[in-house]
């Protein structure tokens, strides 16, 4: 079977190796496509050279079939078309409160153990959401990304006919967006890169440069000065930091999506003035794959147009060396098969 | 009557004044007792000059009996002890969303316009809280800061078996830490101030220097693990900004009392990682003032402990000079009578 190793340096070599039995409580699964996420191309850069353990197989955005069944798994059959919730909770402490989803020593699958960017990947059989067989697996490949938006919205506790700023038009940033005016809200893209606002509008989305026009006046003209009811933070610089707590009104709930390495500058009297809350969300939980399948299953919002991109696993080198010059660029899938 | 004014320079003066009949709507109140608030000190200090239009009566924490009632005011009658809300909220708009207590063009009564630093008070009936014929008029007068803990306890969602860290073993701290623990909390009181530390010990709290020991491997020994499930940011400096992102569990929710008035670093990463709530609170709403109420007519709490001194009205000048030299002073009251 082929896979694909990130070697450091910014390198990847693609390798053969020899197709692995699933153990007792896992599955192997023929991967379909594997998407490449922000943290895959942060990997790429060196950023977590410390955290992963080369040489490793990356990637966790992906959709495939079961191929083959480990002892004492049931609910699956050969063929079944699944998608795989990369998170690995298996060290969770009393202490963790029944979050598993962010226990203290969660393992994330393809960043702390090899990923989906290979043929042929096998999994615990836990990580594991079935489709219906007719899912286009293409589309699939993109549950995980949908579930960060999905939870994202849900923490955010959006309503019907509230006001949400998207700040950052990236492709969380537009899923969240998507998600978002699928809820029944008025979304508002703020997005500096006038070739990522074609293709917010391209999907639909009312997206505005804030380069350009008084981000805080306009969304105060859009919602008669209530301004705005939710903010996602998903643009991750200080501009975003500076405007999240003007653009919010009265209670206004700011989720922190973007990851921020260093300490921030917050206006912290804002959020006592107006009685804002800041809400960190991070990955998802069962349920939000659940809604994410769901939503890619009935396949009514732009999902399609969200892959720019598909190539075959073999250039996967190139496919990361080009990925930075090409910001309309949103969700690149690698075909695992190829 | 005798009246106090702030004429600006951290300069009072008493003066001689007649006795004005309320106007429509009004009622006119025999100022029982009025405490010195940390806002009364800022105001003291020249730091809200620029608000505040000279010269000016202050003080909004206060008892006090009905004198005399105006023309169209219904259900009070001559001799009822009151406690009054200091929130003018008239210009209230559909964009403050029904969040009234902290509308846009909110007026705070004892700062933009006359406080209840004098004999007889004219205020708006629709300020004012009925109290019982036995309540003691000296208690009374903590309602005001009283509801603010109140409010910050129930906007943080605290719930029985939890554990509070508060930073900051002032006034408010130290009320918020009461609320905390009668609503049946674990809590821990952060404070560097051994004055202050012993004045929290007195009043049956468990109180720590952060200095002296290591706040975050103290709160962990004592959750086992967990951490606290909610963090009363009151004391309003960069180390209490810096540890409450560390003191904090997995989804904690760490309420922003504290008056920050510059912008300030934040570790957002750990918001994140732990998907932390910030949740701002600011004054109150009209159940935490019942609620408060409750507390003082109850009696259960050592409210009398957290009255340090009473001083005649006209002893204001000295009073306002002397209380950054008195850490564990805790609540001064005017004596308004005198």
């Amino acid at each position: 079977m082929k896979a694909t190793v990130y070697k450091g340096n910014k390198t990847f070599s693609v390798i053969e190796k020899e197709i692995e039995q699933p153990v007792k409580g896992e599955v192997r699964i023929k991967v379909a496509y594997s998407g490449v996420c922000g943290t895959d191309v942060h990997i790429y850069h060196g950023m977590m050279d410390k955290r992963v353990k080369m040489p490793l197989t990356i990637g966790h955005e992906m959709s495939g079939t079961i191929d083959a069944i480990g002892e004492g798994v049931t609910g699956y059959s050969m063929g079944d078309k699944v998608v795989v919730r990369p998170l690995d909770d298996r060290g969770v402490k009393p202490s963790d409160k029944g979050f598993n989803h962010i226990c203290e020593d969660l393992k994330f699958i393809g960043i702390d153990s090899p990923g989906s960017m290979q043929q042929y990947w096998n999994v615990p059989a836990f990580t594991l959401h079935k489709l219906k067989s007719e899912t286009d697996l293409k589309l699939a490949a993109l549950v995980e990304p949908l579930s960060v938006a999905v939870h994202d919205v849900r923490m955010s506790g959006l309503q019907a006919g509230e006001t949400a700023v998207v700040l950052g038009g990236g492709p969380i940033g537009l899923l969240v967006a998507m998600v978002a005016k699928e809820a029944g809200a008025q979304v508002i893209v703020s997005e500096v890169n006038e070739k990522r606002i074609a293709k917010a509008k391209e999907l639909g989305l009312n997206a505005v440069n804030p380069t350009k026009l008084d981000l805080i006046e306009y969304v105060k003209e859009q919602t008669e000065g209530r301004r705005a009811d939710v903010v996602f933070e998903v643009a991750g610089v200080q501009p975003a930091l500076d405007v999240m707590t003007e653009v919010a009104g009265i209670r206004g709930r700011i989720v922190m999506v973007a990851i921020h390495g260093q300490k921030k500058e917050i206006d912290l009297f804002k959020f006592f003035w107006k009685e804002l809350k800041l809400i960190g969300a991070r990955v998802y939980e069962k349920e939000d794959y659940e809604k994410a399948i769901t939503l890619v299953t009935a396949n009514k919002l732009p999902f399609t147009q969200m892959i720019t991109d598909v190539q075959p696993l073999s250039n996967i080198q190139k496919v990361f060396e080009g990925i930075d010059n090409n910001p309309d660029g949103m969700k690149v899938l690698m075909n695992c098969q190829l």
